[in-house]
């Protein structure tokens, strides 16, 4: 019944996701390249090593980061980056950071992103980064950064508020302030043409185009410097809470049962999925309103099988919730299966990792640094 | 009557002054080292390359580097710095900024700070200091900076606005914001344990230790990384507007005759001093309120030969204000001939400039890198 695990990718390479970093869901369906479209694209995205990934981040961002890398034209560059200073805009323990930024890389390699085809690198091992953003603070007005939503909402849930009026913005720091502005040289410094975002990132690029263009205007030469790039995005589709699945899926929430890790064991896989919330109506339908624990079910389901939900719905006409638990388990454990198995493996073997990380930050230096040579004859700093 | 070079920079040394980075006067006398207090200090200042610095910048804070230079104990480390991130705070003219930074290395040679003493480098040849501002960022509160008057007045200055409550706050540059995160960099990516500050730089170095003391406790370990750097500071001595004797003597000043280029010829030092405002009072008194042209005369003649500002003020008794003009514009002449002359003699070598400022760069970064290697291991982005 189960697609191959290589095709599951495929399959799942055609839905939604989330990712941490440019938080959301964007386009896994790369469209055909054509001889007339087919100009290089240089494909960026990153995301924060905080823990071990749940589901909603597996299959909200993961999965696409390896659809993409598969479907990219020979031409295309990919980057994919662990960025730890983003991390940091919210207060971390440094042994449980340390341990993610390996546990990460790990889990990219894991699930198939190829570091021979793809730039793989920890944002904090390429400096140019850091000076990037330098600069390009010069050239961003505060009011800018005041008229984005994310930092107070990052800022209200780190002190677990349900209203944004009632944070304390003298106690907002500079990091958190000023991210978008890191975020947006984490693009620029590649002059990458693609990056993935979803909803809540689109003002964070919309910021980085204005960046890249200011600049281009500023600095101007024969050639445009920057290009602006391009939001890869897709209508959201969210993995829920299987406690509470009126909310995402989270790594913050209290109840471990409320979300499948990446980790997770068949066993541990089957006992989350056994209690997880649905309701009290008898058959199964596709119903995100009102059923919205079945929903999110049904949802994982066909993440998996490629299916239409209501197709999937379908199949389950006249069962009940135990069946389609049944079912969603065996994907789940599945889908998790030979990821978790590679994940285990390249964890015991630390050297190799290293050696990952290192050859990933020497590309990514050599490529930035090809830009900053730029930049910095640009604004008289060379 | 003059004294010889050598001499005077030992003169002139006891005197106070202004830089344009950390903007200010600070203490030029060392203590006598003895060998209760012989512990290896590092000491670091930085000056923004804007143009060819003028008599007060000169008198301000160069010939003060010199002098730290001169009276280190040998175990002493000294870090001077051209700041051109700090420059880019507000807008700039790439070409101008360009030549700006190898005049203003030619012109720290010439005036004698020795590169096999000293590390001579370009802040922006050092990504270390980007990226140290960048966690630092992390543990900074906006409300911090917020309270810092500098960028105010110097948006206020550069929109000629003579009230900072004039100036419309979102059109701040993030940059300018919050060049006081990376000017705590620049010194605590050395362990500086002294800076030379002014009046309107105290704020900054206070800001700059409470960081330091929120990093050691945040990440603690065997032993604090950072020290807490002390100011250097004596009470503020300012060269004047040969034009308007109530301003400073200021680059931006539209009357070219207000102030004293480091690269004036002779002839053109004696007709700005001949033009220079005093006052109609007959003979020659140290009177800084009521004669301002004549005392800021009286200031500069007096940083050279070392005596009391009443002193010479003395010496003129019963003369007049052409008998003073005469003996500043002598005085002015000699102090910045042998200076300019080696710095006409630099700007000619232009391969030594370059090679002084890699080899300061490299000087620099591994010794900012020894720190570095520290701050990433304590945030577990090692």
């Amino acid at each position: 019944m189960l697609a191959s695990l290589s095709s599951s990718f495929r399959l799942l390479s055609r839905r939604t996701p989330r990712c941490r970093y440019f938080s959301n869901s964007f386009t896994t369906k790369i469209e055909a390249v054509t001889p007339e479209t087919r100009r290089k694209r240089v494909i960026l995205s990153g995301i924060q090593p905080t823990g071990v990934p749940h589901l909603g981040n597996y299959l909200g961002a993961l999965v696409n980061w390896v659809d993409l890398q598969r479907n990219a034209a020979p031409e295309d560059e990919l980057l994919f980056s662990i960025v730890g200073w983003h991390a940091m805009t919210l207060p971390q323990r440094p042994k449980d950071l340390m341990e993610s930024r390996m546990d990460m890389l790990a889990i990219l390699l894991a699930i198939g992103i190829d570091p021979k085809r793809s730039i793989v690198y920890h944002q904090n091992d390429v400096l140019t980064h850091a000076e990037l953003a330098w600069i390009l603070n010069c050239i961003t007005p505060m009011g800018k950064l005041k008229r984005m939503t994310t930092w107070k909402s990052r800022l209200a849930a780190s002190k677990n508020l349900t209203d944004d009026s009632d944070i304390d913005e003298t106690s907002l720091n500079v990091g958190l302030f000023t991210y978008p502005v890191l975020m947006s040289a984490d693009i620029l410094v590649y002059r990458a043409t693609h990056v993935p975002v979803g909803d809540d990132q689109t003002q964070h690029l919309e910021l980085c185009r204005d960046l890249a263009d200011q600049f281009n205007r500023t600095y101007k030469a024969k050639h445009r410097l920057f290009p602006l790039p391009i939001p890869l995005n897709t209508p959201s589709k969210r993995i829920l809470s299987l406690r509470d699945p009126t909310s995402k899926m989270s790594k913050s929430s209290p109840d471990a049962a409320s979300r499948i890790l990446f980790t997770d064991s068949p066993s541990e896989i089957a006992s989350k999925i056994r209690v997880a919330v649905t309701d009290s109506i008898p058959g199964i339908t596709y119903d995100p309103i009102n059923r919205p624990g079945t929903a999110n079910l049904l949802t994982i389901l066909s993440a998996y099988t490629g299916e239409d939900v209501h197709a999937a719905a379908k199949r389950f006409e006249g069962k009940n919730h135990g069946a389609l638990k049944t079912e969603v388990t065996e994907v789940v454990q599945e889908m998790l299966r030979g990821p978790r198995e590679e994940y285990g493996r390249l964890k015991g073997d630390k050297g190799y990792l290293v050696e990952v990380a290192k050859e990933g930050a020497e590309k990514a230096r050599e490529k930035s640094e090809a830009t900053m040579k730029e930049v910095r004859e640009r604004i008289g700093l060379a």
